[in-house]
């Protein structure tokens, strides 16, 4: 295999992107599979905390340490979008966060962008595949561009990438257990604790957000069951057409009930073809003791397809971390560069 | 996507050969994604039961009609090898059983057959990957052909496709339950049944062959656990060289007081990585209940890989049936027309 050479803009230098540069940098030698890929960085934007634009490469290990010593970038000289429009770039790597008020945006204009410029787009942010997936899949059609967001949903797993490889067979249907912070809550409810020492509790062990509604009233789980709908049935929706039941006024005493029942209380995804139609559905559901979405524990996930020619496939994600997010990164650079 | 046009040998006309007949004929309007695989069926043969040769094409509908109602084909003309050397056909559809005591022939002849003539094979048995894999593999390689093998471990869950789409992810070690016979069988130990009740139980239900000796001794796991060990993590094993315990000699008593401390009993298969050197184990477990291990019941079975980048990632199979198997076969071959 021959070395592949991609010029990279960054968008996003949080938790994700950082974890992404190191193992790009120091972490490098620990996984063979890098050994192809050669990235060159030619921007980096976040959204307050600066820029770096070089076009002759920037060291990506050197501004890590810099962005960590320092706190941020210099200001940037030209918005995200004038560099996405100017800058000489393979890929756009785009690792802001979702924004449902703002119905995926500014995440959406960065990809589209970029493949109006026939660049490819990698993001791991929900919003472009959520709200836009239709367009954006088409334009990246007909220029001949790739869009890619394996990290978006069940981290690195590589379920978007199974479904390309798929052969022959028919998804028609899902179900899944997607959102951590709910997942553990829920737990915790279960165990006798009440929703505000719950999700505390979930805020210092780092599952939860300072505010957790976007995940407790079912909005993150919606937007994955939308991508999900959206790339295996051939759905055209975004989050606000989920039917939605969060988890935010469950009382700790009716899940403790569910429990001593011998069940478990989970926030489920589900998705089906009705009719040529499809409907997409989010919210709490009692699961017997036996069924795997029982052992979907932690900051674990789960989806459970069901295809026209066999029986349901699972794919479980057992203990997620970071690297796993900025696995599924990888993963879409590498399948970007074998396209080339 | 322009039709794909595939001349096909079959070898083996048994329960997985006959449901894969049906699926590409009288059943084929029901599965959109074989639509654009068009085969032609040139030959089938089997070991007792005769042979059909049609260089102009054979009915596949009818020959299955025909085959169901005669319980036979006409005598062979030829010698299988004679008409893998000589007719014109670009894939081998190898669907024979595995025989551990003839070492994964006569499928591995079949197939290094095909593939020395540039001829791509696709196969169910798990022989040819079991005791020949990195043979067999170079071949294909060499005379650029395709050596496929989907439905050996967990039929048509397409492991073997995701393990080819894993970019950049290394595989460090698996494990997994992937003998049916075996499960079920200590499901009913667990339940109080008698081994040899149990035994005949799975057969009555067809989950066991009439000599289940295959599966009870684990010569079943420990031939599809040296298949995961040389795809998945480039050992050059066969089933001998796994360390293997079987069921066959367990009490009842211990199954069922396993059950009753809360755990389960199961037949894991395992390898991994030491020092460089493959690690591979057959053997019954003990799993605590809230394991993803311990749902696994009736025919399913489960695969948890262990990547360098990621946390472990679990493709489970929950109720598969004979279309399972026949699934597997069909995106081998809708991925070696692709190929074309």
């Amino acid at each position: 295999m021959k070395k592949k050479h991609l010029r990279a803009v960054f968008i996003g230098f949080g938790n994700v992107a950082q974890r992404l540069a190191a193992m790009l940098t120091v972490e490098r030698n620990s996984f063979p599979g890098l050994k192809d890929l050669q990235l060159e960085t030619v921007g980096i934007f976040t959204r307050q905390r600066g820029a770096l634009i070089d076009p002759a490469g920037i060291d990506l290990g050197r501004a890590l340490e810099q962005f960590r010593e320092d706190g941020s970038f210099p200001a940037a000289p030209v918005t995200v979008l004038q560099a996405l429009q100017t800058l000489d770039y393979d890929v756009l790597v785009e690792l802001s966060t979702l924004s449902i008020a703002d119905k995926g945006e500014p995440a959406i204009s960065h990809v589209r962008t970029a493949l109006e410029r026939g660049r490819h787009a990698v993001t791991a942010n929900k919003g472009p595949a959520a709200f836009a997936y239709r367009e954006l899949a088409e334009l990246a059609r007909k220029n001949k561009a790739q869009f890619l967001f394996e990290s978006a949903v069940m981290d690195g797993t590589p379920i978007f990438s199974l479904g390309r490889s798929l052969q022959g067979l028919s998804v028609t249907g899902f179900s899944g257990i997607f959102n951590t912070t709910t997942n553990f809550v829920l737990s915790r409810l279960e165990a006798g604790e009440s929703m505000e020492a719950a999700v505390r509790t979930a805020q210092r062990l780092g599952f939860a957000e300072a505010d957790p509604s976007l995940d407790l009233e079912g909005w993150d789980a919606a937007a994955k069951t939308a991508i999900l709908a959206n790339v295996f049935l051939g759905a055209d929706i975004d989050p606000l057409q989920v039917e939605r039941r969060g988890i935010g006024d469950l009382a700790a005493e009716a899940a403790s009930r569910v429990m001593a029942a011998g069940r478990r209380l989970k926030l489920i995804c589900r998705a089906e073809l009705e009719n040529g139609k499809v409907r997409a559905q989010v919210g709490p559901e009692e699961v017997p003791m036996d069924h795997y979405f029982a052992a979907v524990s932690g900051k674990g996930a789960a989806l459970r397809l069901e295809t026209d020619m066999m029986g349901p496939l699972w794919i479980i994600q057992e203990e997620p971390g970071l690297s796993d997010t900025a696995a599924g990164v990888l993963q879409d650079l590498i399948t970007v560069a074998a396209d080339r």
